[in-house]
């Protein structure tokens, strides 16, 4: 039996539950020559997904209509045609939110179970890593001794851009939600400090604070009024990655907030939109540094894994109230 | 007799003439071994200054109360004991607003009135043309067959910026606050297009008819709704030159807007703040290329030129109504 996560209607505002149709089909799925047979082991949700589930033009087109959601997936090889694939391989793609699929491998890599755990394939040896490593080198161009702010640092992509950062010798500060992700920062990720937005009173002087010196990069996850705080404190020459806005995301009017251009203008400061997939032709050299950095105990990540194929939705729609600390992932 | 212009009391919200105090002094300059006795022809005056008038860190300290202002003059060499400049020289700079002054002739540079006029060395061949070129190259990075939107089109960086885009090959559209100006824009600077902002209804359907392919660079010169519209139209990886904010500098509250964050992810777009001084090394080199164009006639220029050392005043604060066509220039 085959289950697939249909998208059955558009969300206005905040995504719920009834944008999603589960459908399930018996007939057994039979693979011609060249395909292989996918068995679907972890699913991926990202904050991006809800571009996709709106019908407006962006770098990748919107879903359809009664089709299937796609995103990250690691899957089993249950049965090949292909020379490329093996039964038992593990492949990790884009793949559709279902539990079977039939592929001809295009786009697909396979993943090496026993290098690292395969959810990790999602996170920090997949989009998630590649997009902190390269959102931060690409426009951040970091140097040793400044200083890095990064909102939504205790989600997926913020957790290993300050690990990274950290590397790197930056003096690196994060903005999260609960005192227990800043703790998480600083105890589990190494961060030099944080700042909890929900209980903070002046996030702007809390970071002058923070950071005496000034803001060198700020790696942006969320936009809206945690960004409008940053700009007042970033320095001559600054880089500000915008690699997420999950604030708005789920507005139904167009978000307004602070005019950034008098700030760009006063500090020659760079803003500029990054979507990982620009920069497809470095990702091998990417993987290799983290999965390097991931083997000298330089790099770690956490997870929330929620389990089962019929939370993939809930699994998704928790990840803008936030309850996710790292990578949202589904165990089928 | 010296006259000078000093800063009186600083301006909340719009400039006025009481923000400025004029001092006469009647004794004799004397130069010492070293010095050059200057005596001022022409004073620009430009938008920056505003933000120099107010008490706020910026890429330059701000002017001091009860000192001279300053700004990019051409002065006359009268008399010289340094051995770099000759009585009756000419030079250009950043100095006071002073009918007399007394200079080292450090960071002046001699212009040659038999190559060009000499108020061209405030403009389209001094910062005004270098911060065009510069900032539509070195940001713009501009690709024969784009489209480029300029806001402050009819100012003194706006229409240069749209020549050397069309000398570049590029499909040129530039916003301006009068038909008349919008005419000049087309009829002698060649613009393939323009729209007046006063009477247009709707800036961001406009530039939809005029860009159907969209917008691939925009030199910003204003800030504010002009540049919010401008947004809906951009393409993916357009690069967006925030060269000033014109709109916005005499506003007594932050101002605020369309948050330019989500506008910038879908995009994979980019904004930075444009600073022509960061650019020193490449003057010489631009300002060869300008001088050249104006040579061969690909390149002209306007200039609004108000008579009188008095008038200095009022010749900047009419920056801010839009009534200088080019360079705003007061000639001694």
């Amino acid at each position: 039996m085959k289950k697939t996560i249909l998208l059955n209607n558009r969300p206005q505002g905040e995504p719920t539950v009834s944008n999603f149709e589960f459908v399930t089909e018996d007939n057994t799925l039979q693979i011609s020559e060249g395909e292989i047979l996918l068995e679907t082991t972890y699913v991926s949700v990202d904050p991006y997904l809800r571009g996709r589930m709106s019908d407006a033009k962006s770098y990748v087109p919107p879903f359809q209509l009664n089709k299937p959601i796609q995103s990250g997936v690691i899957a089993k090889v249950v049965a090949s045609k292909n020379k490329k694939f093996a039964e038992g391989d593990y492949v990790s793609g884009m793949l559709d939110w279902s539990t079977q699929q039939i592929s001809k491998g295009v786009g697909l890599n396979k993943v090496d179970a026993s290098k690292a755990p395969l959810s990790a394939y999602l996170g920090v040896l997949g989009m998630t890593g590649l997009t902190a490593f390269l959102g931060l080198q690409e426009i951040g161009k970091p140097k040793a001794g400044e200083t890095i702010v990064i909102s939504g640092a205790a989600g997926a992509v913020g957790s290993v851009v300050g690990q990274i950062a950290k590397i790197l010798g930056l003096h690196v500060i994060g903005i999260a939600g609960t005192d227990e992700k800043i703790d998480m920062l600083k105890n589990e990720f190494g961060f030099d400090a944080g700042i909890n937005y929900n209980t903070s009173e002046d996030i702007n002087a809390e970071l002058k604070e923070l950071a005496p010196n000034g803001v060198d990069i700020y790696f942006d996850n969320v936009g809206g009024p945690i960004s409008d705080a940053v700009l007042f404190n970033i320095n001559r020459f600054a880089r500000m990655i915008i690699c997420g806005a999950i604030s708005v995301y789920n507005k139904t009017e167009l978000p307004t907030g602070l005019s950034v251009q008098p700030f760009l203008v006063k500090n020659s400061a760079l803003m500029q939109g990054f979507i990982v997939s620009n920069y497809a032709e470095k990702f091998p050299e990417a993987i290799q540094q983290l999965a390097t950095w991931l083997k000298e105990g330089k790099l770690t990540y956490t997870e929330t894994i929620v389990e089962g194929f019929d939370n993939i939705p809930k699994a998704f729609i928790d990840l803008f109230e936030g309850k996710n600390k790292g990578k949202m992932i589904v165990k089928i």
